[in-house]
């Protein structure tokens, strides 16, 4: 049976990626090991370890993009969390028998070749969930 | 100097809890390894582990606290992220001297006799950060 292993990053979606830095990378000093444009998710993203797990802060590059939305709508903040699952395609198979409502019926395929699937927040109590096999 | 050594728990505001570990706990399997009442926060919370970190879901117990209002307001999802610090103290001092907003300018002694403080979101980009020090 599939298994959780672990929450692989907090992503946080901000307007303005030098001020956020100036908190998580100078003030808390995380360890900033990349900052990425991500052309795919129209966005620049920065990951920042800590522990197992990363925070990821990620700044819309385009008007028209979901995040883009989701920034004009409710304002900087935390936009998902991602939890690592030893086995997705099974996971899904139980979610969707559990009466879960999934935005990612089947698994998609990420820039990095892994595979991934958003939860719908419906089913989570408000939380957007994106599902990560290693 | 005062180190983040991880993600220490990501905080959930649900308004119902059996639904909510219908998702968290039945659906996705994660162990639930304690439900408990909260009173110094007017809570219930069910703790859930993920690897090092751990998912909360909180549920307000009463109308006039701080997460009540903010579930009011925002509606159930992702409240706080909390961080753990191997030096707190220091750690307060060091964001002060960046100019970092505190909601908490001292540390505060939770339940369990641990120090936490948390962070003002205007300083975060949009995020209510905790800091803990196990």
């Amino acid at each position: 049976m599939s298994k959780i292993k672990q929450i692989s990053h907090v992503a946080v979606v901000v307007n303005d990626m030098d001020k956020s830095l100036l908190f998580w990378r100078d003030a808390l000093g995380l360890e900033m090991t990349e900052l990425r444009d991500v052309p795919a998710e129209k966005s620049t993203i920065a990951f920042l370890p800590a522990g197992q797990a990363e925070v990821e802060l990620v700044r819309p590059t385009s008007d028209d993009s979901g995040i883009a939305k989701y920034l004009a709508k409710r304002g900087p903040g935390m936009h998902h969390i991602c939890l690592e699952v030893d086995d997705i395609e099974d996971m899904l198979v139980r979610l969707k028998g559990k009466g879960v409502r999934l935005i990612n019926e089947e698994t998609r395929i990420a820039a990095n070749g892994k595979k991934y699937a958003f939860v719908h927040p419906e089913s989570t109590g408000g939380v957007l969930v994106e599902l990560y096999q290693a």
